[in-house]
C-alpha cells in the first residue's frame, strides 16, 4: 500500500515522477514500494467496464422514483415482490429457450478444483454459470421450485439487472434493469387483461399518455401462416420477415418473402390478409371469418374480450388496437402476446406475452403463464431527456459551519440538524470552504435551496 | 419446444413415460421431438445455484421495508444515491486492496475472439471482468471517474449485490445485499460523526436498540504495537491474532503471540496496554498519556470528540464504546474504524472506517474517504427471526370470481376493482377455486383479510 508523503509540494505539482532510493517511487504526493507497484497502481481503471455504466445521482433519484411507483402501483393489483440470484445455472441459459439470446451471456468460470484448464476442449468445459439474461427464465424455475410455498395463481413482481453481451451502442446498455409483472397458474385472459390493466395504470401514474397497446396472438400469426400455405417449419422464418413490417412495409415485406423463394400465390394470400385487417375489433372478427378452421375459436373471441375489458375499465389515457403484425421475438410464447407503443421513442417500451409451457420444462408438468415486462431503462431515459422533475419531497437544507469549530458549538450545530432530520428534513452539514459563493453553487445544483452559516465567533 | 397434449389424461397421471413413433417422447403431457430433446429438458435446473438464494415473499415484503427506511433515513443526512456495475475490472478486484477477497472473485470469461483458449496459460488469461465483492473499491472508481459532476464533499448511497464464492454455510451466501454510505473529500472528524448518527439513527428507526458501536483507530493499534517493541513489518500478523480476543481471550491471544516467535517482553507489555485500557473516554486518555510520542496527538484527541459528539446528539438507544482490540480486516483502512456489536447477534452487524488512500490509486491524487456498511442480509435475517411485521400499509382485499362469468358481468367487476385499486386498495381478483375453503386459507396466508365473492347468477 502506498502511503501518503509530503516531500516538495511544488516539486510533485508538476506531476514529475522521481525515483528515491530510499522511498521508491513518488508521484503526486503518493509513495510507491518499487517501480512494479507503481505500474500495477496505474494499471487501476477509471471507466466502468465496456457497455455497462455508474449511475449519476441525478438519474438515481429518477430512478428511485419509478421503482416506488411501480412498487406502490402494481402492490394494488396484488403482486408480491420476489428475487432469484444474477447467476443462473450455464445448463439453464443454454436450455434452447433464449434462441439468440445465448450468444449474450456473461460466462462465469467453475472455480477451484473444477477447473481443469489443461483439459478443457471448449468454452463450456470451463463454465458453471452465467449472468442472467432475462427474468422469465429464472422466475419459471423460482416458481418449479417453491411452487408448493406459493398461492395459486402466483402474481409476481421481480425487478432486477439482466446482463447481454451485446455490441456496445448509444442507450443501450450490457447491464439494464428489467422490471417484470407475471401471473403463474391462471389459464383465463383474466390474466392478460390484469397485466395490461396493472401495466397501463402505472404509466398513467408516472406521466405518460397517448400511447397504444398492441395486441395480438401467436396462434393467430400461425392461423394466418397456415392459411395463407406456409409449411410450419417455415413459420419462423416467414415471422421474422413479418416483424419488419413497420420499417419495410407490406412491399418490403412482400419482396423479402419472394426472395426467400416463397411461392407468389402464399405470399400475395398472406399480404392480403394484412391489407384487409382492421386495428380494431373489426380486425379480429375479420380474420375469425376468414381463417374458420385454421383458427382455434377462443383465440378470436379471447383477442375480442381482453380489448373490450381493458377499453372499458383503463385509467390512462391509451388505446389498445389489434395488430396482426406482431411478432414478438421469444419463441417460448404460447398465445396472446402484446406491446407497449409510445411515439415519443419511435419503438417498444415494454411487451410480453403467454408462455404455458416454460413450467413445465422444469418440472415435467405445464403451469399457465403469463407476464409483462417493462423497459424500464427506457422508460428512466424519457423521463430524464424530458427533464422530468419527481415530486418535490421536502426542502433540502445545507448547514455551512466555519472551519475550527470549538467542540461544543459543533455539538449544538449538530443536536439542531438532527431535531430537523427527525422531522423529515433534508440536512446536509458541511465544513465551509474557502470558495464559499463555488461551495454553495455547487450545493443549488444538488438541489439545496436554504443555506444556514455558522461562524466560530457567533456562535452563543 | 413441447407442445401441449393431452392423449390419455390417466395414463400421464401414472407418470408413464412412453414413446410413440409419432410424436416422440411424451411425459406428463408434454411432448418431446426425440430423446435428445427430452434429455435437455430433464437437464432444466430447479434450484438456484450453489450458495445463491431464492427469496420469497415474505421475506421481500421486510427486505423492501428495510431499503425504503433506508433510503428515507439516509436522505434526511444529505447521501445521494450512487449505483456501479455489477461486473468491475479483473485488475481491479486484483488490486491487491482485497487481501483474502481475490480467491473469492466470480470470474467472466472474455468473449468473441479475445477468448483464446488455446493460447491460455492460466486463468488470469481466460478473464476481463469480475463480479465485484463489495462496494467500496466500485465507489472509489465511481468517484475517480466522476469527481468533476460530483459536490465535494460527497456524500453517497449504495445499495447492491455483491458476490463471494466462500464456502456455502447456514446463513451465509454467495450473492448478498450490501448497503454502503461513504463520505468523500471530508478530510474532518466530521464525516465518521455523521456516518455513524446516519447509521444508529436508521436502525433505531427499524426498532433495534441497546446495541453497541465499537470504536478504534488504525493508528492506536500501529502505536500500541510500536510502543510494545513490535517490527512494522510484523503489524499485520499481530493483529490478526488480537482480532481473536473476545473468542480466546487475554491469555489466549499471550498463548498465540508467543507461539508466533515474539519475545516475552514485547508480548507481555502489549497486552498490559489491554488490561490497563477502560472502554470510556478514560481508556482513550490513558493511551494518550502512555503512548506519548508513538500516537499522534490528534488520534486521541478525534476518538474523543467522536465519542462525546455521538453520545450528546444520539436518536436512538445504544452506547459507543472504545475498543483497543478492534482491528476490522481490511488493510485499505487508514484512520477510525468502527462496527456494530448487536448481543441478539454474536456478532458485527455492520462496519466502516476511514480510508484516505484508495482513491488515489485510480486518480494519483489521494482524497480523504469515509464509509460505513450495515450488514443487510444479517439485520433483514434478525427481523425475519423475530417475526417483525412491516407497519401495515392498508388491507388486503380479495375478490373471488365464479368460473365463467358473463363478459358484461365481469366488466364491472373489474371496474370496481379499478376504482378500489386508485384509492390504495389492494385488490386481487382470482377464479374461484372447486376447493374454495383451500383458496381462502392459501390467500390469508398472503395476508388477505377481506373477501369478496362474486357468483354468474348473483350478479345484476
Amino acid at each position: 500500500m502506498p502511503c501518503r508523503t509530503v516531500l516538495n509540494g511544488n516539486y510533485f505539482k508538476m506531476g514529475i515522477i522521481k525515483e528515491y532510493s530510499l522511498y521508491g517511487y513518488i508521484e503526486h504526493g503518493i509513495q510507491y514500494k518499487d517501480r512494479k507497484e507503481r505500474k500495477e497502481n496505474m494499471a487501476m481503471k477509471k471507466k466502468p467496464v465496456t457497455g455497462m455504466k455508474d449511475i449519476l445521482p441525478k438519474e438515481m433519484e429518477i430512478r428511485d422514483y419509478v421503482i416506488r411507483e411501480i412498487k406502490e402501483t402494481y402492490k394494488t393489483f396484488g403482486f408480491s415482490g420476489v428475487e432469484t440470484p444474477c447467476v443462473e445455472h450455464i445448463d439453464n441459459l443454454f436450455s434452447k429457450q433464449g434462441g439468440e439470446n445465448e450468444k449474450l451471456i456473461f460466462k462465469i468460470l467453475k472455480r477451484g478444483e473444477k477447473l481443469k484448464l489443461d483439459q478443457a476442449k471448449e468454452e463450456m468445459d470451463l463454465v458453471d454459470g452465467g449472468l442472467r439474461y432475462d427474468l422469465t427464465l429464472p422466475l419459471s424455475r423460482y416458481y418449479a421450485n417453491h411452487a408448493n410455498d406459493l398461492p395459486s395463481p402466483f402474481k409476481a413482481l421481480q425487478m432486477g439487472n439482466v446482463w447481454r453481451a451485446d455490441r456496445p451502442q448509444r442507450g443501450r446498455f450490457r447491464q439494464f434493469m428489467q422490471c417484470d409483472i407475471d401471473i403463474l397458474g391462471e389459464p383465463t385472459i383474466l390474466a392478460e387483461i390484469e397485466l395490461i390493466t396493472a401495466t397501463t395504470t402505472l404509466l398513467g401514474r408516472i406521466g405518460f399518455e397517448k400511447f397504444t397497446i398492441r395486441l395480438n396472438n401467436r396462434k393467430m400469426l400461425k392461423a394466418m401462416a397456415a392459411y395463407s400455405g406456409f409449411e410450419e417449419q417455415d413459420y419462423d422464418s416467414v415471422f421474422i420477415t413479418l416483424d419488419k413490417m413497420d420499417k419495410i412495409g407490406l412491399d418490403g415485406v412482400a419482396t423479402e418473402l419472394a426472395e426467400q423463394g416463397y411461392s407468389k400465390e402464399n405470399v400475395d394470400k398472406y399480404l392480403a390478409l394484412f391489407e384487409k385487417t382492421d386495428s380494431g375489433i373489426e380486425g379480429v372478427r375479420f380474420l375469425k371469418d376468414t381463417l374458420g378452421d385454421y383458427l382455434e375459436t377462443e383465440v378470436a373471441q379471447d383477442l375480442e374480450t381482453i380489448m373490450t375489458s381493458i377499453d372499458a375499465t383503463k385509467s390512462a389515457d391509451f388505446k389498445i388496437v389489434f395488430d396482426p403484425t406482431l411478432v414478438r421475438g421469444m419463441s417460448y410464447y404460447t398465445g396472446p402476446i402484446f406491446e407497449i407503443a409510445m411515439d415519443e421513442f419511435g419503438g417498444s417500451v415494454g411487451g410480453g406475452g403467454r408462455y404455458d409451457e416454460m413450467i413445465g420444462k422444469f418440472t415435467g408438468q405445464n403451469t399457465p403463464a403469463c407476464g409483462f415486462s417493462i423497459g424500464f431503462e427506457r422508460i428512466v431515459m424519457l423521463l430524464l431527456e424530458k427533464d422530468y422533475q419527481v415530486p418535490a419531497s421536502g426542502e433540502k437544507t445545507a448547514y455551512l459551519v466555519e472551519k475550527n469549530m470549538p467542540e461544543d458549538k459543533m455539538l449544538a450545530i449538530l443536536q439542531k440538524a438532527n431535531e430537523q432530520r427527525r422531522n423529515g428534513t433534508q440536512i446536509n452539514i458541511a465544513i465551509m470552504k474557502k470558495n464559499k459563493k463555488f461551495q454553495k453553487e455547487q450545493m443549488e445544483k444538488e438541489g439545496y435551496t436554504v443555506f444556514e452559516e455558522f461562524y466560530v465567533d457567533r456562535m452563543q
